[in-house]
């Protein structure tokens, strides 16, 4: 068993359906992963449910719901239906949280405050469905060179601003990649614990250079965040569930052998992240 | 006459050297531009300086100085001691202020805050020599995807809190590429304003989708920022100096004749990013 360890299965797309994934962490001696809903679509809900079920496989979250501005009502209505799903399926299968991208600009408009209201009304329209669920919501803050096109909450401070304003049911994941950077971030990790909103934290490296904004997320100790020190103020804000692993690698891990990349995975959890 | 619009050399550095570059603003009716140091140094700093005086130009900005993180204290010094001359060489043009980028990680090191406490350091050991030349020295934050490897103050708050604490003669640029995604970006300019430390107003676009981290610039108006808003709320805080538009677009801009590269950035100065 390796505990502490959660695979998200983003990781390890292109190698592996849903089942064999699951398959392979557990031989790997792990059972914690985060599925998208495509995969698990893919797989089947209920084919999924019943995978998860037999094997005691816990998820630290499934990816994922969010995407709520848009320059019509219509739009945004069909945003919230479907994050409503989305909690559905988080429901089924026993996840941890629904996590959210929340989206980025409505359409062609330029106005970052009207997205950001946008995405606050949503999480709002959807919350109450998913504390009916008993589904936490975890608003994944950003990096900010996704402003425009996939998430308009670009910091820690911003998500929990969101958290303060809507109470209970919703809550953070903490991705290194995304928020490294912040200066702030050791006390809105700390401000995270005092409200007890920590649901996930997601970890990969921040490569030198990184040669493509979506896909160059590097293998944890190939990079430059400091991941130890982050994870000792995650854990010393309260928050001891599983590091998630999450590497969209276009160019070099989703080009490996799953087993090769899973097996990476686990030494380096051990080497470079233990707080 | 265009007045308001300055042109940072590197919007066509892949065509045109100091003079011809000098010429062809002048043609286009703009008397103000920002060269890089590099560009100043292949026409001699003599001969920019009488082409500057005898062509009646005004500098927004000499770029650049900054990079002060190192592991090794003799190297720490080495980039003070280029910082100094950068300095001179901005007194010698009559520049409105040094540009500073101030550089990311210190070697190897995992440690943000050290390389945040190194920059402070440096600017603190440039400044009495800045003060004396009267040039003061413009903090830049850079957008967060820089973090690790060009600058690690990344927010105009960040700046603006060194700028408070290292007293006069250090201010700010504000450049729009930099800082558009800052949920704190009107509260960090109105107190930008208050302190009386802005010194440049650097415009360009964010393009969706960006095809390179570096050199995928947009032009105004191509993007997704509120250029409009933005100047609206620097001249509100005080700012009415030019504003200097800085491309760097290796697939677009740079591989078109100068000349159309000029009049467009005249014509969506017009059209885009008046308050």
């Amino acid at each position: 068993m390796v505990e502490g360890l959660s695979i998200n299965l983003a990781t390890i797309r292109e190698q592996c359906g849903f089942a064999e994934a699951v398959d392979l962490c557990l031989k790997h001696g792990i059972t914690s992963i985060a599925p998208w809903r495509d995969q698990v679509a893919k797989a089947g809900l209920d084919e999924a449910v019943r995978i998860v079920r037999s094997n005691g496989i816990k998820l630290t979250g499934l990816c994922r719901g969010g995407f709520f501005p848009a320059l019509e009502a219509v739009d945004r209505q069909t945003a919230i239906d479907d994050n409503k799903r989305a909690v559905d399926e988080a429901a089924a299968l026993g996840a941890d949280c629904l996590v959210l991208v929340v989206g980025g600009l409505a359409g062609n408009s330029r106005d970052l405050a009207l997205a950001r209201q946008m995405v606050a009304d949503g999480i709002a329209a959807t919350l109450p469905h998913a504390r009916a669920a008993g589904v936490p919501l975890a608003i994944e803050p950003l990096h900010p060179m996704y402003a425009a096109d996939r998430s308009c909450v670009n910091t820690l401070s911003q998500a929990l601003d969101i958290c303060e304003q809507l109470g209970e049911g919703v809550g953070v994941a903490i991705d290194v990649y995304h928020v490294w950077w912040d200066p702030d971030l050791a006390e809105q990790i700390a401000r995270a614990g005092r409200l007890q909103r920590i649901l996930a934290h997601h970890i990969c490296d921040w490569l030198v250079p990184t040669r493509d904004m979506l896909t160059d997320r590097g293998m944890m100790g190939d990079g430059v965040i400091d991941l130890k020190g982050i994870r000792r103020m995650v854990e010393a804000a309260g928050f001891d569930g599983a590091q998630e692993v999450e590497i969209f690698s276009a160019e070099n891990w989703w080009k490996r052998p799953a087993d090769e990349v899973i097996a990476t995975c686990v030494e380096r959890f051990h080497s470079c992240c233990q707080a």
